[in-house]
């Protein structure tokens, strides 16, 4: 048995940071709600399950953040307003193109003293100008807010704020939820206060089952939204009736299935009405295109024809 | 009973990149031996323990790899030779100055079609320059060879061929293992092939004991090198004793405790002959100084009282 939603939150603080995220949420949303804006809140990366209060060990769910931090790009060339839940170190939309080295590597030092300059290479303008442009379209003209969170307790509290403040938008709310969230977390009371030493022996890890948010989340918190979720198998005779009885339980609009094998270039849609495959081919792969354009064009020609529907 | 070392690298297939970084190593080593350099392996961030075959789920240690990546560029102005063995996406020296954002959030960009180019602002210019002059130089001079490692097998391969290299070296050879290493592991015949279902009930992991590589490394790697491991811990009553215990066991000169706590400001080292307190001021933080330039600088003239001793 799953922990109640209810019960786990009253059994884990909110973090540290959390007010002042919560600030920035309401502003960002009352702002945009104002112009009528369409708005994603995109979670992304993984959550971390401490099992110390001093945390120095844990338990991860693998993910980079690409789909995430890719899917958000395209979200903002679609014209929606972005609200990128990220964990914190996961891949960010833009800079996800250039690790420290790269941006380092591209850059010429000019040492002249107190005139000294420092340009980016011609051949990183080419890479580097049409993303930088982008780039600072969204962060000047306000359009995208970055949140973070490490614990999924983190990610609780913080998925609940953004859900308080995204209600106002109605059908024009997207939530597409990415982030590979932990199944699994050890009860605050269990937690050792300090590090476990390695002398007793391995320690035996008694995990309880984490619950689903998606339930509250889709039937009280934003009950208008167009909700998308996100299934990540690794044995394919089962992703589409996972995704399907997700879809059953939560009575959400969207799954997106996905194998972490092929998920870079294969997704299946699971909707209520059918379920259709979105495939990235050998030539588009090839061209450097990304399978998450195709995700969220689909995305948006969904949520599009189910605003509509919402307007009779 | 931890596992034996040798079972544990005839029961874990080699990283695949092995054969590729091992190469790299040769080369990096056998030009600066040539040179008669003083080297030191640096080893920073967390390993990963996997808990599924398909890595969805695993076990961290936790590690940002500030020490590690911040001591690289001390090493690196005391005119050491570097090899940087990270743990994937963990800091880098030089680069953890800056993250993607900071990066993108220095540069102008001046459109003007073909003829577009991107400068640093004059504000991030005074930052980034004397950062930029000493990665270069370092790049440039080929001083620094980087390499990374994810899970904790990966990490034991790495290391055994990194001190095979180093060997050659005898006591110009510095080892100064500041990754967090994790001490538990699934053994490879009980890692599930694919994503533990939720429906089951939580897991149960039974994790068992990683080997200690200091044992091997001290006596039979680089029986002449200077050694020095870390100890983490968050009960300060047990850190100078099991510091103790270490140098006891493993027989290497030196052990820098530190609490996860004040990690920052304060570290104590424990060598066969004492023990003494580095401690950074308010008014050392209040400017900027980092605990790292001390710990090197201590270090180093640890190590260049060995290297003299050794010759005689």
């Amino acid at each position: 048995m799953a922990t109640h939603w209810e019960e786990f939150y009253s059994s884990h603080l909110p973090p540290i940071d959390f007010e002042d995220n919560r600030k920035l949420l309401q502003e960002f949303c009352e702002r945009h709600n104002e112009n009528n804006e369409k708005i994603v809140l995109i979670t992304s990366g993984g959550t971390t399950v401490p099992l110390e209060h001093n945390t120095v060990r844990f338990v991860d769910n693998f993910s980079a953040g690409t789909r995430g931090a890719a899917s958000a790009e395209y979200f903002l060339e679609h014209g929606y307003v972005t609200i990128f839940m990220h964990r914190l170190k996961s891949l960010e939309p833009f800079t996800r193109h250039f690790n420290g080295q790269k941006f380092m590597d591209m850059l010429d030092l000019n040492e002249r003293g107190p005139n000294t300059t420092i340009t980016v290479r011609p051949d990183g303008v080419d890479v580097l100008a049409p993303i930088l442009s982008r780039y600072k379209a969204a962060q000047d003209n306000g359009r995208i807010l970055y949140v973070n969170f490490t614990t999924v307790s983190d990610y609780f509290w913080l998925l609940r704020a953004v859900c308080e403040c995204l209600a106002q938008f109605g059908a024009r709310a997207l939530l597409y939820l990415a982030a590979a969230v932990s199944d699994f977390y050890v009860p605050a009371n269990q937690i050792p206060t300090h590090k476990m030493q390695s002398g007793g022996g391995p320690p035996n890890i008694q995990l309880q089952l984490v619950p689903k948010l998606l339930a509250p989340l889709v039937s009280l918190w934003v009950p208008l939204a167009f909700v998308v979720s996100f299934k990540l198998e690794t044995d394919e005779s089962i992703l589409i009736s996972k995704s399907r009885d997700a879809l059953n339980k939560y009575k959400h609009k969207l799954v997106v299935g996905n194998m972490l094998q092929t998920r870079r270039t294969k997704v299946v849609f699971v909707t209520p009405d059918n379920n259709y495959e979105l495939i990235l081919s050998r030539e588009q792969v090839h061209n450097g295109m990304e399978i998450e354009e195709i995700i969220v064009s689909n995305v948006v020609a969904n949520h599009l024809d189910y605003i509509k529907i919402q307007k009779y």
